[in-house]
């Protein structure tokens, strides 16, 4: 375990009434009473000046669903009736601030626990209050912003106003709609000097204009897309079939899941942005294009919080020989992501510390599509990426 | 693909007849006659100075089993019609030389083609003369010997013969019983200066005396037990695991197979050495034993030379809760071991020339229990053992 | 293996250059020669009084594609190139004769083989014309049309035109749009006394008028929809939960397939069709609606011909509690389906001879949306399918 | 549901700690509560005259660990905590009466709560005692007895003492070595005109002595050992196969389980018992030798009282051409079992009402090695089961 700095850094997600969210706090609240264990954190084991411990950990943030965290998360379904019990006290005690949404950028998921405002800039300015209030009633050293929310449709990323900070200023002046919510938390937060991680599939702080601005205040950020389930599983076998020069000649991946955020991929728009995300890994770690790699994502309700993946591997070996491999993976979403949102939270405040502004690479592992510094691609490949933390972490 | 040097290199099996090694020559002379692409060979796409060509090897070989190759092919069914038609002039034309054979380290193979010698010290002489021959007769500059004989029982490790050079020495005058034929190859092609490799389970060269005669001698060593199939995927999953701190709390590996191979695992001797190679490497990966570790192989004469692993794994996450991964590998043994044996040889002939002896590291991604230089454990990460191969070669 | 009666009957395949034609049409010649066994044929191990011999079966039939059988099947890879060779004889005297093909009921597949034909009268004419001269130059004691072809688009059945003969005939004069390519094809052999067997997902003979029109004419008709890999799974199965009280959740079935008959399904029209059949079969056989129930097929290159189905089946027990299959199928398509056509036009012949007419339900077991005789829903468990037939063979 | 008749029917059963035991009587008492549904109780949806309701159940029996069994239930982890609670005040108000042990007969498994017999004799009259008390005590109309207790080793069956009334008289009286515990108990139930039926592998009632007694003294038994998971799908499975002349070269069952039964079955003779009930099924219902069928069963902690089984099947159809079937069961044992041991008991006190004695073969289909009447073979196709018993029950 980390060593106690008593650096307390506030986490403020943008969907903290959602199954993530609400699994991330009620098991950070279980490690503070002493009834919750270490698994699933990736960075446990380790001894690293500076970061933040589990326990000096406060959670805030915003949700259209305006319900307390129990009734949150007794409707996931994610908590056990036992975990909600011991964590109820204080996650009863937590209510969702106001949030943004907007059918435009997605569709399936609405509630009522809504920003008034008359336009993009009252609207950043209400976060930016946000975040100020819960720095200074909390008494935190530091913020950090976790988006969270449901998937948005994928945004024209051509567009001027994505394109350049100055663009983009005007464009919150004329309220463009090319201006998705999850930009409006990036922006908030980058201008409030807050680290902003962008853990769903949208495009959030993934455009030249907020990259920019975070780069010239000094914040870092990072994204996108979570990495838990099925791509994790490509990134750790695809660069194995390379090294054994197997030639993948198909990918077949499906997947079940029954909670909300597959509600909301039965959106078509909403889905595209995430088998954007999802597409390009594989040829990436391979270096050339697998011809059928094919990604499904199907809601299905008996599985619940559960999601389940199958993939299909094709390859082809010596004298041509073909082979085939397949992986059944019955794992449990949100209790795969919501450690990773933790160790994102933490590694942010200590790149904040260290003076590490803009895209942090050194978080590639726990992203479907990271966010770099520079123009080269992201490294996809999992050994590589954890060997990146580990170094950045000083702990390899 | 490498440069062609014209270095050429004599490739000497013992178990010539056998599947892996059919298939490697057979796969090797259709690359040579251009009916056979790089496919499944690992280190094809590398460009690495002095390492042979795949066209520049050469084979040779012992077998209990006299027969020709391509007799001896057809009875594997690896091969298809077709290859085996192809190659079949190269292959008709290859007939293996006598071998050793003992009923008291493995029981269930037998063969008439034996060497007829009185007692230890004239049996390595003869191994000996047959390398000599093979280089002379072949024009060679470099002989490697690679063991792919049937897996020997597990001998006594804390016998005083295998523990020093001169103990081994005085073993083979008093025909000393721990001493294997496998251990007869490698003391020969050591004495000869002649790379060897061990691929099978069985201890072969190391123990002490030979490891420390190969060092002495400035002979490179490697092995052993060919990480293919359900192992290789062991140690490609079983790091992600552990960076993902999901701690494993069972792992069924159930395994079928048809072939000879496993016709020899029916003997409980042999696949106790089998398990024994197989069984450290999780423990060894994820820092903690594995409480629930199961091995299974099963002769299934169904899957012919084809081989086909289960496995299940059982993790636990964040708030305890528990998750299933199951891979299925519908894989083909052979085709997968050939072109790994085929680049262990082009290892070490360079190891040779770059006056590499001893237990050679950069060879782990290839073997499922690694001999090592020092006292220290093996690394068994796959991601790691790549690095370690692709820095050693230089081309990383 | 049936008596040899000596009763010679011709099947005319509409599709004929396609997996499953050639694919009948190479195992019985190969059977005629002795190289092929009676695996796969159901009924093979059956003395059933009147039913002919595989040795005594003729085939011809129509395809858009007027290659030669050999190279047709050459295309397809289901055969070997050895089997192609055994055959090739027989194969490469076999064209087929030209046939009707609409871009309006089929977008994907095309072919220059066609009828050339004002309308739909002179198309059923030319068709008729085709089974008198097969029954003629090949001395048969009888004729059956086996429906091979592409799936269709579903079409309107409410349409007048498809509701009694009268109506049909009319349709037939003004070139009705509803009626379909395989329409023409089954009023064609009814008129011509013909039996006739839709194995596709096509509504073809299962209208009104046509079903009527076969009973009037005495003529024996069935379909639809082979059921082969994954239905046939589904209701082998089903019955079997529901004699256990396994309340079915969700089932979840996803198919990958690479040949000709995926690449049509692209086309989503024909797509909805196919499941239109597959639909049903679950709800059926367990008497109550299964909420989840979702079927996907994808078109997946690498699997060629071969066919693979991954189903969950998601239950719940005594006490509420829930368990899961999974099954994963590896067949291959038209070596599934080829025997069932066989005995499908095997038992049609029968049928005639016995003095049945209209839908043949004791054939139930080879189809996925079997045809009834009256307005009773079909039968979709598999083993009271099975029993159906074998007490209208008389051999249960 | 079935008619409430009013007919109190006592259930006694060997083993009354166990999981199954404690599952099938907490659902039971929930039933009666209202808090659980009749899900998986495979006759619940029907209704017959005569048969019993599950709300006029009452359990009793023997286990030789003497804990009440709310104790009990929490030990096995089948029910929930909530389960267990909801039903708390009657399973813990409920004890087992101490029971017969033998180290000879099952070695994995001890306690303390035995009875206490100087031999045979004296043993049987105990067990007689305690129906008798039962049946008074709580009012019965009928007792049932049913076993499962952990699997006994396979008895020498040519035994004289096992294949003669009176001979098996005779050995109670010389206290004779080849009678078993679950003979004792099988006997005392017969004695007694209780019905007797056998959920566990052990010979127990299925030996000529006892089945002879039991037709002469009018007295139904059934058995043996409860088809549940793997080999219920595999009864499932096989007739489709054989329907659709699939030839099965080779069926590789494996299974894992962590509970108290899979620690017994460590014990190699109690597991041979367990394979011997296992193994004949599917040649029976093929009508051939299955020549590569392989059945495992290994004892693996993390799955708890939840099995696992995977089945791999090859099978050869049409054109000798291969194709695999592979079925990943994730079951759970005593869910599925305790609705059949309450069905069983339902059942056999129909026959006695009905004056039905000896072996009961319409339970066929519950049972892996069902008991039958005469010397033909016993029905293993699980289509065909099925039909013998609603048949039986008059709801066909």
């Amino acid at each position: 375990m980390s060593m106690q700095t008593g650096r307390r850094v506030g986490v403020a997600f943008v969907g903290m009434g959602g199954a993530v969210a609400t699994t991330a706090i009620a098991g950070i609240e279980m490690i503070k009473s002493g009834s919750n264990r270490l698994d699933g954190l990736p960075l446990a084991g380790l001894s690293v000046q500076g970061m933040t411990d589990y326990k000096d950990l406060v959670f805030g943030g915003w949700d259209l669903n305006g319900d307390d965290l129990a009734s949150a998360a007794t409707g996931h379904g994610v908590l056990t009736k036992q975990d909600i019990e011991n964590g109820a006290q204080v996650l009863k005690g937590i209510t969702p601030w106001p949030a943004v949404g907007s059918a435009k950028f997605c569709k399936n998921i609405e509630g009522g626990n809504r920003i008034v405002a008359k336009d993009h800039r009252e609207t950043v300015s209400i976060i930016a209050k946000d975040l100020k209030r819960f720095r200074e009633e909390s008494n935190l050293d530091e913020v950090v912003v976790v988006n969270l929310a449901s998937t948005e449709r994928w945004p024209d990323l051509t567009a001027a106003v994505l394109n350049s900070t100055d663009a983009f200023e005007k464009g919150l002046d004329t309220d463009d709609e090319s201006i998705s919510p999850a930009m409006l938390y990036a922006y908030a937060a980058i201008k409030s000097g807050v680290p902003y991680a962008n853990f769903t599939p949208s495009v959030a702080a993934d455009v030249p204009a907020l990259l920019n601005l975070a780069k010239e205040l000094g914040v870092p950020v990072a994204g996108k897309d979570g990495k838990t389930g099925q791509t994790m599983m490509k990134t750790v076998l695809a660069p194995a079939l390379k090294a054994r020069a197997l030639h993948v000649d198909g990918w077949f991946s499906t997947n079940i899941l029954g909670n909300r955020d597959g509600l909301a991929l039965n959106d078509p728009s909403s889905l595209q942005s995430k088998i954007n995300t999802k597409g390009t890994v594989l040829d990436s770690i391979l270096g050339y294009p697998v011809e059928d790699h094919l990604v499904h994502i199907h809601y299905y309700r008996p599985r619940g919080d559960d999601k389940e993946a199958w993939d299909n591997i094709d390859v082809t070996g010596f004298m041509g020989q073909r082979m085939q491999i397949k992986v059944n993976f019955l794992c449990k979403d949100s209790i795969l992501a919501a450690p990773l949102v933790i160790e994102i939270a933490r590694v942010l405040d200590l790149a904040k510390q260290r003076g590490d502004s803009g895209a942090q690479e050194q978080l590639s592992t726990f992203f479907k599509a990271p966010m770099v510094k520079n123009g080269a691609g992201p490294v996809h490949d999992f050994g590589k990426q954890q060997k990146m933390l580990l170094d950045w972490l000083g702990v390899n």
